[in-house]
């Protein structure tokens, strides 16, 4: 780095033989977080990992990020550093420079807008357009566990931050599968990718669309955790149909190929997460899931800002 | 660009032999602009040049940029559209991609924020940090237009956006001075460069602590256009004082080597644009203002947010 933050701008040097991958993701309170049940850490945290979400799923690997943040008033400082220590915790876990920011102040809401730029050689960039009919489908992780999370953390509040609450910590920690990402697209295991950051359904149906198949998804395959499965179920709510349309996950989605079954377990063993295959892409257009021996139905549509 | 919008992220290939410049700045509405008399257009043309400006300041030439937007209740479809249309239109003016973004609703205020990236070559980076005692300090166009510009749209609405209103124009349309800031590293003519996004005496100031120098303005050479001269006169305030503290002019200073003079000539040419010779570097470490025959004294602040 010739120069780091300071000047107008940061100045980097390009990797030899990559491509760049740059995005842009900002969390809000009020619409992508709650304060109230929130840790100033967690919120750090969140507004780096969903980002670096969107570079696993590119098969990119990390290098820097700028922060914009716009503070409200009356934030105390202690927050303000427990944020900024949630972020810089993640960046440094993931080898990033924090290459420069923005502060303001603002009569609205905390919102932090962070940007992050990483690097992929050419050859094996994941997209979500690359799925054919026959390809299996995996999952890394868990679904719904976020969702749980956050209704957990909505319904308790900080009582719901202990230690052995699984569904919150990954809800106000998520974890972005930047080493699954970089694996699957190193070892060309991956046909098309895509992180749940809105939801399993809504990664299937945007990859099937992108890549012009269809996919079926077996209900009873699906990895829901237990105490994910049983708080839906208290709710009253299918746990399947909640699972799969609830937001917040940032776990992979991702395309194989069948013959590259043993490649993908390579990459799992290395990647030290749990990857579920959860169904296959089809020629029929549809999305569907199917659950037993009951009838197949759509599969539920996941979640989306603006609603 | 082998992939654009769409994807998890933009990917781009680098140029080769150049260094990357990445800056992100916010506008936020109250703050940074108040839409009661700021033209949606006008709010999307000054949440790009407030960056371009910061990527003219280190000689860089601009590449890509990506936006993120949180948008208020009740913004009116129209409003959007020119918001976006004042930002796309700056954007192709300058060859640059606007390469991704996000969208979000938030309850609170409207705010933009822009990353851009831009490239230039290692030996003709600008800093702040490269002046010495005797260089001559340049300014590009004219200070305190935009803050003549926005007292006068605060007093007047709408009613102040009037073609020939230059002071208006310059603080609702500023222009980044790109092609000065790439000639002035091209060439080799600046030794030190900064924009005028917090005034001009705000820009010496840090220049000078950066350099290591000191500076002596001289109030008789300021550029200060005659409208804003004499609505700062109005007003019953000294019009150099306005002026070298007033923001928004997004302007560049320039340290250059006294025998460099020709070649900055040359690059004014071609830039095209108004240079002024409005002061020099000095050993001593003060930042001084020298009004004609009177003592000098310290140059009044610049502009800051937070105060």
């Amino acid at each position: 780095m010739p120069i780091g933050i300071g000047d107008d701008a940061a100045v980097v040097e390009p990797e030899r033989n990559r491509l760049e991958v740059l995005s842009v993701d900002a969390l809000v309170e009020g619409v992508h977080f709650d304060r109230a049940f929130t840790p100033p850490r967690a919120i750090g945290h969140r507004a780096l990992a969903v980002n670096l979400s969107d570079l696993a799923a590119m098969g990119a690997a990390p290098r820097l990020c700028l922060l914009s943040l716009a503070l409200p008033p009356h934030l105390p400082i202690a927050d303000f550093d427990a944020m900024i220590e949630g972020l810089t915790a993640l960046a440094a876990r993931h080898r990033m420079h924090v290459a420069g920011g923005n502060l303001t102040k603002s009569p609205g809401p905390l919102v932090l807008d962070v940007t992050v730029a990483g690097t992929v050689k050419r050859r094996q960039i994941l997209t979500r357009s690359g799925a054919r009919p026959g390809d299996h489908l995996y999952v890394t992780g868990t679904v719904g566990s976020a969702a749980a999370g956050l209704g957990m953390l909505k319904a308790l509040g900080h009582d719901a931050c202990t230690p052995d609450n699984l569904c919150a910590a990954r809800y106000l920690y998520p974890e972005p599968r930047v080493r699954m990402g970089l694996l699957a697209g190193r070892n060309r295991v991956a046909a098309a990718a895509m992180d749940l950051s809105d939801g399993l359904a809504d990664a299937v149906y945007q990859v099937a669309e992108a890549s012009g198949v269809g996919a079926v998804i077996d209900a009873d395959a699906l990895p829901i955790a237990p105490d994910a499965r049983e708080w839906f179920s208290r709710l009253g709510e299918d746990p399947v149909t909640a699972a799969v349309a609830g937001g917040d996950d940032y776990e992979l989605l991702l395309a194989v190929r069948p013959k590259l079954g043993r490649r993908l377990a390579e990459a799992r063993r290395h990647g030290g997460i749990e990857l579920t295959r959860i169904g296959v892409c089809t020629e029929a257009l549809e999305v569907r899931l199917k659950c037993g021996e009951a009838a197949d139905r759509p599969l539920p549509k996941g979640y989306h800002h603006f609603r």
